[in-house]
């Protein structure tokens, strides 16, 4: 058999997803420990669970005054009060002290008269049973307080308690083994060297799977050694109940992990129609679960999410959650997608004059930042071709509503503060955010022609007049238009420390290897100014068709020698520690509909701008000027 | 000063609320601490965290293949095949190796033909950059990761460590002192004698601030002594950062928290215009909040929600999480309201025929269970007296909607196999519900016809024809009906153990005390045919008047001596060990409109009604005869 040629196939994800659960589920049986109420907070029951007493446990009153039988005070009236004495005709009672017979109803205090110590006067009769809490009213025992498979909330452990139940059983949590796999994965503390990838995953799952109601076990770190791999996952399998092998389930020279699954038991699936998430295995080891998720971070996510959480739903008793909601966006972007494979993209979402948009994020198997930032995910069927800008999509969204309604949504060129912004506004105001897109500056205007956006970061420069925004605002917009100045920033080209290729301008740039922004970049049309001016040919430029996303990733291609200069912000050189050759001051401004001036997080925004603090913060990061910032005009 | 008589106010609880916060505002101060990244699931960011590493750390191969010089490969093409030699000209890679100067791109494997071990051929160019993940295509070294004041989520935590973090600062939980006040109250693990109440508001509070973020401590009980309660108090101030105190906020002649609270620092405000919720006390000592909570659990409950989780986001960091939706439903029954309150009403709630019926629950302040039966809340504004059945009414969801839309809504008479069959729909279909609402079966048709129910659980006989809930659905409904068979259940006579009275029959309810059953209940409608047949005069019988709302809450009255005797079924007698005297049996359907017998839940509810599982449950609980269940009647 030729068990080193994995092929992996492409078992579209809810067959994948039937096959394995229907597989395990006669496998798996549920076992039951009994535990303290007072602990039992999230834990799900494992039966049904009765009272053991009545709540309230006798009848009592239900207000302050005096306890009566109401038979006694049926002669009273407002022309004919009666004398009531105490012991004989009543009780002086608080809420909650017990009614016991001859009496059976309370009278309120403000409606008793007192004589003396010892008689009390009363004007009207009292009906039976009047404020009294009866035995039972809430809890009557042998009644049923909490069904199985319930998850156990605060108000639960109340209940419990009242009912006289002070241990119950609940389900044993699973445990769950991950091993994390590969030579060239390190631990986090340590200082990588070159190839080293830090391990990151295994901490993830560990989160997901406590989320999920299991106890994660992250083992020891196993290198790609074929029978040190194989003696881990036995191991594990031994002693846990589900085992998570993280890499090497894809089909490279050094992938082992599905050969040795098969090795040991079944692998029922190895590889899934989905992308992000291709390379996963799915497997049974002594009739315990073993899944094999892939080394990227999305497609590690995505397996999770849509492969592991199943099997923890059959291992906790837990129903398998899905705290997203599916509502309906548009989409800010074509997406152009395989129709071999059902795609999970990553998007951000805002609420922008009523619309919910939805802008894709990064969509590479290694973007986790993409996770980070994502709202939820639109989920492309495998026999769709993608969607086009403006298509309605069913999206996944994981973000709470209320939040997205309170995010100010800026689609347009990236700098660091708005980030520093972002920040700022959640402190400043609880609740309240600012959600970014860096797609650039013209991108940006177009998104907010198309509805995406509340206001677009812009730096763009206007050949002809010298003068940044305005007339691109101008020229694109029907609507008024307002902008909100920004900051100004030094751009400059950054190169390496020291400057050894002497680089003195964009003349320069010809005898290096650059590294360039994309079109419709801000920094990219200054660049083309200058080069115009300067008489250089862009073709003659080595790297002209490199293109980066951000300043920051630019200044990470020169640090890191891929590239010896590359134009950004004098931020992004001093963040890298790189040198900077100033080109001069550029306006970083905020395009809007006017009519967007009134909106609550545009006002919020406008307070955070022109607020000390944020000015303080731009004194910290260098290379800004703030003469206008704040400012406003009407267009 | 006359602090005896202590006056509760009746602050509105926006009011309440706002005074509150903004004095405790500029009191607080968010403590940071430092701990591991991966301890640090659920914390909150007190600071931005940025990236010290780049992800990846280099530039990696994206594919399988070999890494080249692009320049070197431009001559390509299928006419003109290029020989490449190892080294100089190529590097085998697999997916995440490096890719190093002069290599700037990389060839998949399936597009080299392998022409020996030093030499391969390619027929197409490879453009530069192909096929490989940049340095810092995923994290910049520098950019901000985490914004401050957010949520660890898995996903956080495995991007914080690819980023090189390990440590990061967080908010200290807040500790939050929980002291259970009063002389009445006992541990739950203690037997309760005569007027002793278990303990369990303390335990509810634990877990609402564990989930709010912060560190509960639960002291021990404190008697009702004025010293030593002072004592507690003090001492939990101070080494705590909030203090709540169970009970004693209202204005009974032991309510002595409020009191206390005045000498030791000041109270903001005591009494607010909520139902239930009204007797809290809002107090500030030596700059912390010290919140005193009433004892009855649903006001407890209420005022933790409205007053004591802002407090906790001030301690936290965390914003004022409302996990609730706020949507529009149909309100299934009168419910008057007083000016003076702004009024919480806790419902059930299912999905009718596509509207969103909310059925109210129990609104006393005792009523502990109606908050673990709850899917939510209706507010009733202070200015409204209340709202008529079938009005549209904004509601607080607590239930995810998914679990809302897979629960089969049962409104109608009461009996033990509805918590039975509901225990067994979750349990047999994971994710599916059975809710039921237990109103009587007269009223439980009207919820059908309304729209309110999926089915009506009914056992009324039509004394004419001595046949049961046939000739009634055929009376009130005018769509064709459905009648699906259920259980024969005994009727009998609830009377206390060795039946000292000698109670023979309904005959003998004159001479002994009564508790009923509400109007509209088929006991009730029993029980008036057997009077009439036997001659008694309802107005006879002592406590006929008196309404208990279920089966067993007739048992209980009996069992504790607050009745002699009672009509219900043989379960809840045996569930009581009272004694039974048998009337005969009584046939318990489940009516519903035939178009709703194809809805997946009535299927499911049916495949568990003619299940062998709930036959044996049956036999089990006895009492019940099953000729017919199951069988459906077309009407």
């Amino acid at each position: 058999m030729a068990e080193r040629n994995l092929y992996l196939t492409n078992t579209p994800l809810p067959e994948a997803r039937k096959l394995y659960l229907e597989a395990l589920a006669p496998l798996l049986h549920l076992e039951e420990e009994e535990i303290a109420v007072i602990d039992s907070l999230d834990r799900i029951t494992s039966r049904a669970v009765y009272a053991r007493y009545c709540s309230p446990l006798f009848t009592a009153a239900a207000m302050d005054g005096i306890a009566v039988s109401s038979a006694r005070t049926a002669p009273a009236r407002e022309t004919a009060p009666l004398t009531l004495a105490r012991g004989a005709d009543f009780q002086a009672v608080d809420t909650g002290d017990p009614i016991r017979p001859p009496f059976d109803a309370v009278i309120m205090a403000e409606d008793v008269a007192v004589l003396d110590e010892e008689r009390v006067e009363i004007i009207a009769s009292a009906a039976a049973w009047q404020h009294v809490r009866p035995i039972g009213e809430d809890i009557v025992a042998g009644e049923m307080l909490l069904p199985s498979k319930h998850r156990l909330r605060p108000m639960d452990v109340g209940v419990l308690l009242s009912g006289g139940i002070t241990r119950l059983a609940v389900y044993r949590r699973p445990r769950v083994a991950i091993i994390p796999t590969g030579s060239e994965i390190i631990e986090p503390e340590q200082e990588p060297g070159p190839g080293q990838i830090i391990e990151s995953n295994s901490r993830m799952f560990a989160g997901l799977v406590k989320e999920a109601g299991g106890l994660p076990h992250r083992l020891d770190i196993v290198p790609d050694d074929r029978q040190l791999l194989k003696e881990a996952i036995s191991q594990a399998v031994d002693s846990h109940d589900l085992t998570i092998v993280n890499a090497g389930s894809s089909a490279g020279t050094e992938d082992y992990t599905a050969a040795i699954l098969k090795e040991l038991g079944r692998v029922l699936v190895h590889g899934v129609a989905v992308k992000p998430g291709k390379p996963v295995i799915l497997a049974i080891i002594d009739g315990k679960p073993v899944i094999g998720l892939p080394g990227y971070p999305a497609s590690a996510y995505l397996d999770f999410q849509e492969l592991t959480l199943p099997v923890m739903a059959l291992l906790t008793g837990r129903p398998a959650e899905d705290s997203s909601r599916e509502v309906e966006a548009v989409i800010a972007k074509r997406l152009v997608s395989s129709v071999k494979y059902q795609e999970f993209v990553r998007v951000k979402t805002g609420l922008v004059d009523g619309r919910l948009v939805a802008a894709p994020l990064a969509r590479g198997a290694g973007a986790a930042m993409s996770l980070v930032r994502a709202d939820g995910f639109c989920v492309i069927p495998q026999d769709s071709e993608g969607v086009e800008a403006g298509d309605k999509v069913s999206l996944r969204l994981y973000r709470a509503w209320q939040e997205v309604e309170n995010t100010l949504v800026a689609v347009g060129s990236h700098d660091l503060i708005l980030d520093e912004l972002a920040d700022r506004m959640s402190a400043a105001f609880p609740g309240c955010y600012l959600s970014s897109t860096h797609v650039g500056s013209l991108a940006g205007l177009m998104a907010l022609k198309r509805g995406e956006a509340h206001l677009a970061p812009t730096h763009l420069l206007d050949e002809e007049s010298g003068e940044y925004n305005i007339s691109y605002l101008r020229q694109l917009f029907e609507e008024p238009m307002a902008l909100i100045k920004g900051v100004e920033r030094i751009q400059g080209l950054m190169v390496q420390k020291s400057n050894p290729l002497a680089i003195a301008g964009v003349a320069d740039l010809a005898r290096c290897r650059y590294v360039n922004r994309q079109r419709g970049a801000g920094t990219r049309v200054l660049l083309d100014y200058l080069l115009k001016q300067a008489g250089v040919d862009p073709a003659s430029i080595d790297g002209y068709g490199r293109e980066a996303a951000t300043h920051m990733a630019v200044a990470a291609a020169v640090v890191n020698g891929e590239a010896d200069a590359g134009m950004g912000v004098l931020t992004a050189a001093r963040a890298m520690d790189l040198d900077f050759l100033p080109i001069g001051p550029e306006e970083y401004d905020f395009a809007l509909p006017q009519r967007f001036l009134e909106l609550p997080l545009v006002r919020r925004f406008l307070t955070l701008l022109r607020g000390e603090a944020f000015r303080r913060r731009l004194t910290e990061l260098g290379g800004y000027a703030w003469p206008r910032c704040g400012e406003i005009l009407y267009l």
